[in-house]
């Protein structure tokens, strides 16, 4: 059964030494709390991530979920579990104060967050499909329904979900056919059906209350008819208990790839009472609200799932016994070496050590924009939303690409054995396959990354941050920072080319976006990478110089940031090439013919 | 549920126009025949796939294998598929006339071996393991040997296994512990545990016969002290018919990521009666004829799983209404346009559909070799063994790593339903991750490839390609193919500087092929599909310039080529620069250091 260690030692590289989240705290309302108490925080998630969750991912996995008559078993141990993290406290860690929460930063649930995705994503998806409900209701729920809904989201008695997807549309939402029918009460009747509803029915909380997308009578054709309802499968009474169950149903579990841990319904809504959410009409706003933070938490899990994999299969490489180092015997004591020594089982392990530790830099950066949005002051708040906007898509695509590459390494380490339940590094390949759908598709960040927050402004955003790294490139100029800086700065300014480039040519067609798109986000975020990691190397190279006891951890983050830059940044050459490529490549070929080889 | 039908006419186009069939079958005995049943079979093997295995596959997965009381269930229906495949005379299409076979080369078994893997790989190895002890048998086995027992398999009332693996050696066979103790009657005992034997245990066929590595009594130490051993579930009687039960039994079923149709057994030897294949202590050699057809094999069912998640998704693609295409709606009468506008969707598309044709290239053109090795002149057999020793590792490795990403871009197309077993998709994705791994996974190749093939003859095999590599790009230089040979000779240059480079690295440390060995394998795919889709090319405009009234099949083979040259060739420049790095960069931190993110 695969083990858990929460990597406090490199989440407090990052937090503290790398991105100075002491020091930013103090610049939030509160912050004070929060650097008294980001260490027991720390202490005590790896506790519950490693004690609680950890031992329930597997038989979680073999477990799944159960449907009979409208009720949903989870696996055995996880309404324990989910009681233990509402005892704790868990839920209301990053809430509004007024509604019962902590009002500690969002980037320490975050934090968090990584260790649950690595320990258990099944099981994460039920308190985090509540958070993203919290957000739509903290930001656009009336004060009544976040009395009556917020506050026990934020206490965890209750649940939330996001109903978007039905039958025939995921990403374009503009198709949606639920109805919601205004009644004299000021509630509506909400009818129709949803699919792939995670958490959508469960037994961990008393309540559940459902975020539905549906569409008033008349409103405008597409996704400028939407508007948002608040669902609760109970209607609660007055003291704020459960009352009388409301006409929304589970009326099936998908059977999945994967995170079979956790419900994925279809929710039935026969003429259920709801609760308008925000303005009419202005839905998908109020969704991207919950919308933007998920991808967020995707990614995370992206990032998560490569750690936990990167554990086990260090574990393995190190344990397993298998052939001799071509360059001669390592171990010659036992009956063969084990295979760490082979350099292509190395080249296996960097890789997903190299994601894990640069995707935890970039999300930890982005959990301090995070921070900023909500709390900073305006000027702070609009430049980081800004760039939130313009990382968000790679945190989301690149870190899950690079989370199923990384769970597939850790599978192949282990050879046959990687490939058999009991292990369970399939399961998290199964488990991080989902990462790279929901939520967006890579295919649609990747149109978000490049056609809205790239092109839409001329480029804008991107030379903010293209500027920012040049900056911090010259500034490291005169340390003995070169083999990171030179490749930095050459990629760096290749981004601005290419992207200029795609522009030129968008203009003449816009399919170059959609023909490019993909490509490009994978460029952005190997630059990302490469940027976080040369800052990660100078403060590494810092400590050393300054004497760190600790010799070893810095030196193994310098030669991590080497063999990313010399292993897997070159792939960014050929994602340049074949960038450019043209969309003429991709559309030459009429629909008709694609099928020639087989159809008659 | 997903469908399949036999790509006929891209079969024939490879068959016939590529790599001229009908011409190479005269040069072999019997070949005549083969010109002329070659149809009737592609014909026939495309019905029992497309109508007998398609309609298991999906149900297979879900259903598995069962165990009770030793006895293993197959899925329903899987028995009765068996009974038609040799009811229809199948198994033994290949095999020698001598024992019963019917003497047709073994290129038209590998064509039908794509239908069954890309219609249902888990039912496939049934049959797929009983030729690779077939293979065994005819070059090692005693007369009296084939006279039993390879009549039997060829008959196909029997089926065969390969029992090498065991708990603690895979890879490594040199660590076997399976021990075989002779006997006064020429038989021995053979006692030991042998894991992840693939139709270990069934109830297809009425006899197993396992051929099993196991050591002699002082048989030297490593994999020059390793013996092949013949072991039958039931001892045969004089008149053929199963007799007595011997001590072999099936002690668990694996419960894997997918090929769930398959039973993956833990076989336990009780002191079998068993009887020596070919000499003592040379068990290894007598094991790679099985493997290295196997290894083909694999390759095949990474390109036949390419093929069918191809077609599910294009079909998918067709049908799926969902956004408008950014250049302007395709489909205005439409509530959306059908996905197959959108560049990403062609691009993932088109990613399956380059795999799998250029992969059918070179399986193909393997499948010629293996006729010659078998049944050409000694002179031509010298030349085709060579060259198919260099290719084997290429077409394991990179048609399943291919086969990997392509079925998941399948997966990828169909957004959050592609995660649904219902679909089929992801039962694609998981039944190809089993191809990485077995028969010696994706870095065991690279390193027989690399090391073995290419730098332990000091490069010798790879010039011979390169040189007919070469030979084509000059030949085709005064037809319209420069947009092809001009990057092929060029990457077909690099390849060999790369290998000289590597290969003088290596001389100072060993470590170096390992380091490179990954990326190389990598490489040499992409030349050698690009020399396939050149040829298929150059075949194509010829057919074109003759005025073919199939315009639209040949435009789209030069399409797909295009694309295969502008979108993934282009992958040598990350590969290339990545191999360089030399192996410090995988060696310089040391083991211990590789935790230091979160052990304490």
């Amino acid at each position: 059964m695969p083990t858990y260690k929460a990597p406090l030692r490199d989440m407090r590289f990052v937090m503290n030494e790398l991105l100075e989240f002491p020091k930013h705290y103090e610049t939030l309302p509160g912050g004070s709390d929060a650097v008294e108490v980001a260490d027991a925080i720390l202490e005590e998630g790896a506790k519950f991530a490693e004690n609680v969750l950890t031992p329930l991912n597997l038989s979680g996995d073999q477990e799944g979920c159960s449907l009979k008559d409208g009720e949903v078993t989870t696996p055995k141990g996880f309404k324990e579990a989910y009681q233990q993290y509402v005892e704790g406290g868990w839920p209301s860690m990053s809430q509004d104060p007024d509604y019962g929460g902590q009002g500690l930063p969002h980037s320490l649930g975050m934090v968090l967050n990584e260790m649950i995705t690595s320990s258990n994503l099944a099981w994460g998806m039920y308190p985090g499909l509540s958070h993203g409900a919290m957000d739509a209701l903290r930001h656009h729920g009336s004060e009544v329904l976040k009395q009556t809904y917020l506050t026990k989201l934020i206490e965890g008695t209750w649940t939330g979900t996001m109903c978007l997807t039905e039958p025939h549309c995921g990403t374009d939402l503009g198709l949606i056919k639920t109805k919601a029918e205004p009644q004299d009460n000021e509630t509506y009747r909400v009818t129709g059906t949803k699919i792939f509803i995670s958490a959508g029915e469960h037994d961990l909380a008393e309540n559940i209350v459902h975020l539905v997308l549906a569409k008033l009578p008349d409103a405008p054709a597409g996704t400028k008819g939407i508007s948002l309802f608040l669902v609760p499968k109970f209607m609660p009474n007055d003291d704020g208990t459960p009352g009388t169950r409301n006409a929304v149903q589970c009326g099936a579990l998908e059977h999945k790839m994967g995170i079979h841990g956790n419900s994925t319904c279809v929710m039935n809504f026969d003429g259920a009472t709801g609760f308008l959410v925000g303005q009419p009409n202005k839905g998908l706003s109020a969704m991207f609200t919950m919308m933007n933070a998920a991808r967020i938490g995707v990614g995370i899990q992206g990032q998560g799932l490569t750690e936990v994999a990167y554990q086990n299969s260090l574990a393995y490489a190190r344990d397993r016994l298998q052939m001799r180092a071509l360059s001669g015997s390592k171990a010659p004591e036992k009956a063969a070496d084990p295979i760490i020594v082979h350099p292509d089982v190395r080249r296996m392990l960097l890789t997903q050590k190299a994601f894990s530790e640069g995707g935890r830099a970039l999300i930890y950066y982005t959990a301090k924009l995070v921070d900023q949005v909500e709390h900073g002051s305006d000027e702070a708040k609009a430049d980081a939303d800004e760039l939130l906007g313009l990382l968000t898509p790679i945190v989301k695509a690149f870190l899950t690409e690079a989370g199923f590459d990384s769970t597939n390494e850790g599978l192949q380490i282990f050879g046959g054995h990687g490939f058999i339940a009991e292990w369970g590094m399939e399961q998290f390949v199964r488990d991080a396959r989902i990462t790279r759908l929901y939520e967006g598709t890579t295919g649609i960040q990747a149109l978000d990354l490049l056609g809205r927050k790239v092109l839409m402004n001329q480029g804008e955003s991107l030379r903010k941050f293209t500027k920012q790294i040049h900056k911090f490139c010259q500034a490291a100029e005169d340390e003995q920072m070169s083999e990171f800086t030179e490749p930095l700065a050459k990629v760096n300014k290749e981004w601005g080319e290419l992207t200029m480039k795609i522009g030129m040519a968008a203009m003449q067609n816009r399919d170059e976006v959609g023909a490019a798109s993909f490509d490009y986000l994978m460029y952005s975020g190997y630059v990302t990478l490469a940027y976080f990691f040369a800052q990660m190397a100078q403060v590494a190279q810092r400590q050393l110089a300054s004497g760190t006891s600790e010799t070893a951890f810095y030196q193994a983050k310098i030669e991590t940031a080497r063999f990313y830059y010399q292993r897997l940044l070159p792939r960014t050459q050929a994602l340049a090439t074949s960038m450019l490529a043209g969309a003429d490549t991709l559309l030459n070929l009429s629909e008709d013919d694609f099928g020639l080889a087989f159809e008659v």
